[in-house]
């Protein structure tokens, strides 16, 4: 009998819908000779479906995307400066929403440079490494407020809350990660000389939890020291366990080192299996050029192969992987100078190549 | 009568008195023709100075220093990993300790790519912004605090303060600086989809302040997204305003694409003129070189042409930035294979053209 995933599928706003549909296609065919089927939901949530309801996420969109075993997401967010949207902050309610609610404390965010990728670096070297961003605290919690908002004695305050029990079980997985990779290197990246009080939490936490992983190297860099390495020397990386906003400051870096956003996949991952995992390409819904098939659909369906990854589906997830690497190295041989594809195109010559192998 | 001016001279540890001492060589060279006189106290400060004495920063030491006109300082910190600093923090303690003394609101931080200087972008275009970063609010006010500390209930919380009066001052010295240069751009840099309450504030300032200059061109990025154009598209900046840990990233990073930190200088500025202003290379102590005239000068030289512009002595300043730049392009010329020069020889040779000239 064969295995029966549910899936939501959130496309989303700007070209979200676009991305979304190359990479359901790329599922289908990767999963056509699998023992699996993908039984998938789509939920329309984003700058759109408020603009049309008032509503961001819902008790009842929270109770039934739960219900699956994984969610696959596009992008969203509206056309910046909608004074329509000015309130709602569709990012902040739809998509820290679903990873606070889904707990989803693992934000991975792999960073390769694929053979054949032009990169702003002059000498970027092998890169190939893994951010582990905790997900539910830090910045991230939505613990601040104002008082006098409006006047010259406006006071806005923002609290940064890091827990024990959050900082270990994100240590805990980033040391599994690095563990589970040649060069088992593993970077703590925090601003401990001034985050004092978090920075100390942190900074225990990995060296304890480091004493029961004997073969792992550990070091320590600042958030501001990372961001040069970053450009002098990503090679050095390995496996970056960090905090929720110094992990999303990195991790844009990371993409935009490794050839852009337009290939940086991420997975929003709930490792106790309690809630479903979603997986997101790191970009934005990119208004701009929405609709129009010029959105490059790889990074969502390198989000594809994270999805199948978690599922167990490895041998799938690997499968992605080597196409859509061999397609992007078919790009560098056929040079900038040729036809440009369509969003549809990329999808499909993926698809083909799966079918093919 | 020749104007005094009493300069508080703090080298510091590791390479901070070795490019100090040429610092001081440049700036007797430049003003040595110039209506003014530095009286210079030297200030033993740093890990060292906490070794011997246990103290830090005193009120003694504070006062002192605050009766100085102008602050020149080099590194401060210890070896890494030293146990006998373990609970010091020299560098929160003393050059924090500095900064929120001595209201140094204005962190001004240039980056600027010299021709002939080798960096790790393939194609940087011309590279010449300043960053604003405000130096006495946002998460380094150390209002943090933890509770239930080394157990499993351990909650570590850390609060970003933002004030209407705190954020206002720095925006308008960012429009004043915007203003005074060619581009006439200023671009903020938040998170204000996440940090709602401290975003919304700066955003309203800026948008406020905004009116007065309606020469200058406005815009704003997220803070993950302005790591991204500074290695792809630095060109874009002209003006930067941000909170001071986004400040933090952000200026280290434009180092690293600027052609290294050895030559990032920048400015503690107290614009009311109230404390005297402090210059510093943006570079650490660099323990595991230091005594051995490895460092490169060059952004402590820098600094004192901050400190000359600070002073009101532009045209010293522009003689010591302009004696950097030809001595940045003869390096070039030389080529990687030439025979290195000590610490001392770059002061040298940079003061040989200021007095060639
Ligand atoms: C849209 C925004 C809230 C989000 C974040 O800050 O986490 C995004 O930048 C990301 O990295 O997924
Ligand atoms: C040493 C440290 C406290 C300092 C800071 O974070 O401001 C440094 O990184 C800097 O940028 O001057």
């Amino acid at each position: 009998m064969s295995r029966q995933i549910k899936l939501a599928v959130i496309p989303g706003d700007g070209i979200g819908p676009e991305v979304i549909a190359e990479a359901v296609k790329v599922l289908d065919a990767v999963t056509a000779r699998e023992e699996v089927t993908f039984e998938k939901t789509e939920f329309s949530l984003g700058a759109a479906r408020f603009l049309e309801t008032g509503d961001v996420l819902t008790d009842a969109d929270l109770a039934a995307i739960a219900s699956h075993d994984a969610i696959l997401l596009g992008a969203v967010g509206g056309v910046p400066g909608d004074p329509r949207l000015a309130d709602a902050n569709i990012e902040r309610g739809l998509l820290l929403g679903l990873r606070f609610s889904l707990d989803h404390y693992v934000n991975l965010r792999p960073s390769v440079i694929f053979p054949g990728v032009p990169g702003p670096l002059a000498a970027p070297g092998a890169v190939d490494f893994v951010v582990v961003r905790e997900g539910t605290e830090g910045p991230y919690v939505g613990n601040g407020g104002s008082i006098r908002q409006g006047t010259s004695h406006e006071v806005a305050n923002e609290v940064s809350v890091n827990t024990a029990f959050g900082v270990e079980r994100v240590v805990r997985h980033a040391f599994a990660v690095a563990q589970g990779r040649p060069a088992r290197r593993l970077t703590l990246v925090h601003k401990t000389n001034v985050l004092v009080f978090a920075g100390s939490l942190w900074q225990r936490i990995v060296l304890a939890v480091a004493t029961e992983y004997p073969d792992v190297t550990v070091d320590y860099l600042h958030v501001d020291a990372a961001t040069i390495f970053m450009v002098t020397q990503p090679s050095r990386f390995d496996v970056i366990v960090t905090d929720n906003l110094f992990g999303d400051i990195l991790t844009d870096l990371a993409a935009a080192i490794s050839g852009g956003i337009g290939l940086a996949a991420s997975g929003n991952i709930n490792p106790d299996g309690r809630f479903p995992s979603m997986f997101e390409p790191v970009h934005g819904s990119a208004p701009d050029i929405a609709g129009k098939q010029l959105a490059d659909p790889t990074a969502a369906i390198l989000s594809v192969a994270l999805l199948l990854d978690h599922l167990g589906l490895t041998e799938a997830g690997a499968r992605v992987k080597a196409a859509v690497t061999a397609d992007i190295a078919d790009r560098a041989d056929r040079g900038v100078d040729s036809a440009p594809r369509s969003t549809a195109d990329v999808g499909d010559a993926i698809v083909t190549r799966l079918t093919e192998t």
